[in-house]
């Protein structure tokens, strides 16, 4: 097949190397990119004289009709063709001549493909964003659903003090709000467009690079045109993105994972997002939690990926950089696929109140509490801490809780107890007299409930 | 040694286990951040009433003393006491007794350790910033000291286009720009004091902790006392914002290695940064730019170890996160050495003018220019390209440069050549020719200087 | 769609879950793995007397029939039925029904999977085995052709000293084949059959997992089978030694990118694998070379997406372990493209003599002749290494080489020097001198083609 | 300070550059390898008559000394030498003047480093590997103890079939061995003797590597100096070995911190491996199990962070390879840790037989036993198990196991279901009615624990 480069070349390119250096079977996805882009382009040598208005009608038709053609599957793109952007320039040359021969004036693969994929993750911003949105919602029903029961809180996988379950489901909530925002940070070196900086040192024709930019809904211009074709730090910063928010999702799936044991018996999880056993009939599995936690390492490898092709790549463009887009669109699907279905987990998925409310009498919960009371009392906090230790060990050598303790057992550790020691203990005591900012007192976590259904409207 | 738990445990530690669990080893380094947020919180503590202003003025004057003490090494900090927050307060209380067993009231390890990093964290983005500056700097001065000088520009590490000097320097300017822009970014969520939030939950106790925060400076205060002490995303993000200078660096490095052989022989390294060898008297070795290259991997090494380490951890904090600082601080050295080297490097390079001047004669780097020469005549792009690619190959085989092919000779490729395509070719028509926004031509170069000189001043 | 576990089921799978969790469109590929395990299987099972004869006669004629309409697309494997060790069962019942039912005795899909997956490994590293001795043998092939062709050695990046071109084909020869002793030491442990550890625990069934390891050519059976169905150590190593293989082919790719700019011009790539710009008419570019370097990212992030799914998965099977399929194929793919392509650039790949004779004139690389020469007249090595070091000095002042100074001029470094020392100098002396094992002579280097070339046969 | 190439420089380094570049600091720990790589070659050079005996004397006793004084601490390394080799060197040279600068005689330290850490890695495979088989027996001794202890098998964290506890145990057993294997095998490629490829090229000097690589132990000499100087492959390969060992670590620490909660309560960590809480008084964390999980991030970021160093250099030595180091010795020291920690751990804890009894009451596990009834009575699997899902259905509705099920009910699943059913179903009945190869029958974990005991003699 013909390249556009024929006329330098006297052999053609070996076959296995066509293979080896297509991208089209992957690139095509920008199909509708590399099409928008196109259209601005000629609108813009249009503008500048490059290009007549004529031209230009046929160019913006032949290339919407090539949309459709790709979009319903009559025009198969080749391999031969490389990549995307070639192919839609032989189809449209191929369709339109001589006017499809200039649509390439002041154009380079270098700062179209650039252009395309700067399109492409603004959109896969524009939709993570929005399904990262939607599981924080399913957060926030959720917690709002059991806005008043009482779950044991973990540090070091054991028991520490009784929280709101609500408290711990916010902080996911947390967590994918800085997911957005690092989007939403990431959007702003990522909407900067690169188009006309041609192969890397710009052009001899009058072009006006700055109202394609504006057309195509770029927030800003290149600066430098042997950096907008070499820079693929959006790509890489987007992976990155994407793999914080796999973390997230490993870390609430190792959670409701270990929740969902037989042990623990915390939560139900919808049959509908479980599978069986080919072997044990009694199965019931929770492969979607496994399948949250386990695709992170996919995220991190993309990522690793992308930062292994890019490290030591001198100025400009170098066919390495051809490597940036699998790994990103497999970040992207990946992540995505992982909120739609970790949005509707959430929904589907039932906490079990009278197991979260038998586990939080175990595990002396309400040390803390009384070490606070000491406090009260005028115990410098680490002879407070000592003290309640003592306890802890005396009450766990009886196999009781703190509350089961008699007063005068208790006044053995410090003298300074009394009757209402009592209104301090047990995890109901507990949550109720948390006062601080943040924490998980029903007023606080109410508080925090509050924001985040204004700040997430449905 | 005795532990603050010894009152809950029988047994003493494993010693194996002290050794194994320590960090006062690595996490010495953050005693200031310690003291200054020991100091922040007992003073909280005084406004909410519950340490007196006496016991304030022991608590803030003994810390002082022993910041004064572990920066003069009087002080020496002990493993058995595991971490640089026990070890203060350890020494703390053996200075003023009671008053010193009274600063952890309302804290805790997991807030305070939180509260140190991200101090520490601020420091580092700080320092990195300047840094940055610094070798953005020195790639101006340099670009400015060669405004004129043309140099062949690289695709694919094959002769491109002819651009400017100073134009390729300006890329990576811009590449540090956005380095410099992601660690602000990255403030913003580094800068939020968790500390307050106790063990996970909060406190019973009366407490202020925004106050805490508008103290240390922070910008805000956490808003979930869980996701507070388990949040470790701010650091994995530095870590990432570092390896993306660390991969800039690489491609400089590389760049100029390439550029330093004998066959380039481009630039001239001097010698008080270049290394001999211990065998071959000869060498002149650039060691400096293959370690800023390698080093490259040390970041991306550590930064997925921060992204393992923290994958599928449950709420609220795990001893794993103990893991977060040791690449964190590694990958933070690492790059500030890089950037304190890279800028000297910069400005004690010299660039050999005659030999960049001489490269651009090679490779027919005006084939694009006589492309768009045609392109000005009314050839659609794709044929000039074409018959371009037939006219340097014609070129090519008398070993000739296109502008050294006759008017007649240049005419059998297109009858649309005249006299007037000798002010086309040549290294240097093509850039004066150059008229794009963002090209290497003099006036956008020139512009792109001006505008970093005003943003970067000395 | 019924699915196996349906009895224990009340409600159906959620779609979006479907679609999550299915594997069928990747580990289709594994068809003929599985189902070549599936007869041999149900041998073991009529051995055992667990199905009849005829029963086997059915299933393998059943499992025949599905291989070759999987393999002719007649058979369509389907989403719903998960992975495509589910739909080749469910094709075999509903083809041979009972018979077909019985299949699945004393087997679980967790050896299953562990079992096809290995054999699938197998092939993998017999094929690539056989890729690296391909392009061992390019490599061989085009050392020999060269036989006598002095090139610049260098060592960070600057000339060093003179070697045989062949002495450094032979290099990435030594490269290769550790990659295919590692993957020999690797077979060893990818050879265990897992099959007839069922779930994790074995069974109550009389079965004979030797026999059936025996019959697939596995060259061990597991020993435990909880082991059995949760170690993935194989795919991790099998990536890990795919991934040097794609460091070493990074590395032989980087030299020659460099070698084949116009500044260095050591070798000249064939055209047809070369690709041109689409904008600068003059461009021939080594898009494979920088392909073969850029690709290490890929190989990279495949291993590490294996090694983090795989952290910290308690006993035993886990579905993050499905995980382990598309990192893996990736990287066999990849490598085995790579290495294909490799074998064809090596053997096409032309090197120019005159300009590698040349380049050896350049950079002092005789400076250790001469300090070994003064070794050999009794100077102390340092002390050579040192006169040596002036002498070129002054050499490099004057734009001399070394055998352009006069004997006089020589002299003023050391007395010593004397008329024979012309014969030390140069590169073709040498070369000729090196007489250590395994050094650049001649002879030595000869004595490495000669072993290569018998122990890669043709 | 005196460089030994101040012959060729007229500058002196710079100080940030000797900072930046010097080894000293870390490879220090090299150099009883250095001295005792430097007297063999030292004895090779007095065999080939390149320096006396007497020199070789004094060379002998001189470096002996050096080690002497370096281990107390007499003599300290210095920064400006940049690296250990230098070091030595030039405190030889002080002290024994010219005999000492003829050490370097046909010695690079290209060739010496790449020596004196292949020593290193035989050390550390030596002690890795004394180190598993140590863990090794204490999970063969802590099965033995709980030889007929059953336990819930897990798969997806969830009740899969019963289990022996040693079953399981020996499964970690497995898992070790294979990473003794694969450090075995890396020792063959560790174990080759660089020294003599000088350089890059050899030497004209008469010598001989072969007797050095016999001397120092190694099992072979390089083939080809330009690979021997510029091979790292045996320093990543070992990162990898190193790296599933971590990540082994981490699957026992994840199980036995989830066994370790109060919901499970399967296992009892000493305390003396365990540590309190800052502010909770009655915490008891298992961090030595979270440290151990997390220390796998630690490890793969040192395989990164070498995959990435080594990534694309071009022959032959690179400064670049400086960067193998930190991470090597990072990565060994830390799995060296965590085995002794390890080893111990295992020894200390506990197993609850109560709790572990209790638990294999739950979740059906004997489901899978009863569909295997079913199969002896004639029922395909398939069909049995879909029986015995409905069972499971019924039963769980009830809140009963299927033992508790009646004839009658159980009937109501199969007609083929008699008496003899209730000898199937249970955990004890399971365990004992496994007759397979590796299962976890008595037996067979019998001959397993056999096989260990005589494998790993104390």
């Amino acid at each position: 097949m013909k390249k556009p480069w024929d006329g330098r070349f006297e052999k053609d390119t070996n076959e296995l190397v066509e293979q080896f250096s297509e991208s089209v079977s992957f690139d095509k996805r920008l199909y509708k990119h590399d099409i928008r882009a196109g259209v601005a382009h000629a609108e813009m040598l249009a503008r500048c004289g490059l290009i007549s208005e004529s031209e230009l009608v046929q160019i913006r038709e032949g290339l919407r009709d090539i949309e459709k053609e790709i979009e319903s599957g009559e025009l198969e793109l080749q391999v031969p063709l490389e990549d995307v952007h070639m192919n839609v320039e032989a189809a449209l040359i191929a369709r339109i001549g001589d006017a499809g021969r200039k649509l390439h004036t002041a154009r380079s693969r270098n700062d179209q493909v650039a252009c395309d994929l700067r399109l492409w993750c603004r959109d896969a911003i524009r939709d993570c964003t929005a399904l990262l949105t939607n599981v924080q919602r399913a957060l926030v029903e959720k917690a709002e659903e059991h806005r008043e029961l009482i779950a044991p809180g973990f540090t070091h996988l054991q028991h520490a003090q009784p929280v709101l379950l609500a408290h711990a489901l916010l902080a996911y909530v947390e967590m994918l709000e800085r997911d957005r925002q690092r989007l939403a940070d990431c959007l702003v070196r990522v909407n900067v467009s690169p188009l006309g900086a041609c192969a890397l040192a710009g052009t001899s024709l009058p072009t006006d690079p700055q109202s394609t930019a504006r057309e195509l809904g770029f927030d800003a211009c290149f600066a430098n045109s042997m950096d907008a074709v070499s820079d693929r730090d959006f790509a890489v910063e987007l992976a990155f993105d994407l793999c914080l928010i796999a973390m997230h999702l490993s870390r609430l799936a190792e959670e409701w994972l270990i929740w969902s044991t037989p042990e623990f018996d915390f939560v139900d999880l919808d049959e509908s997002f479980c599978t069986g056993s080919s072997i044990m009939p009694q199965k019931k599995n929770a492969d979607v939690l496994e399948l949250l936690r386990g695709k992170c390492g996919r995220l991190y490898g993309d990522l690793m990926a992308l930062l292994t092709a890019l490290k030591g790549l001198p100025l400009a463009y170098n066919r390495d950089m051809q490597e940036d887009k699998e790994p990103l669109f497999n970040a992207a699907d990946t992540v995505q696929a992982c909120l739609s279905v970790a949005a509707e987990l959430v929904r589907t998925t039932a906490f079990k109140e009278e197991n979260l409310t038998r586990a939080c009498s175990e595990g002396h919960m309400d040390a803390t509490a009384l070490a606070e009371y000491l406090v009260g009392r005028g115990v410098p906090f680490r002879e407070a801490h000592e003290a309640v230790g003592r306890a802890v060990r005396a009450a766990a050598a009886d196999g009781a809780g703190l509350a089961e303790l008699s007063l005068e057992q208790m006044r053995e550790f410090s003298e300074l107890i009394a009757e209402d020691v009592y209104r301090a203990l047990g995890a109901q005591n507990c949550v109720e007299n948390y006062r601080s900012h943040g924490s998980s007192s029903p007023a606080e976590v109410g508080r925090q409930l509050d924001y985040w259904k204004e700040r997430l409207p449905r």
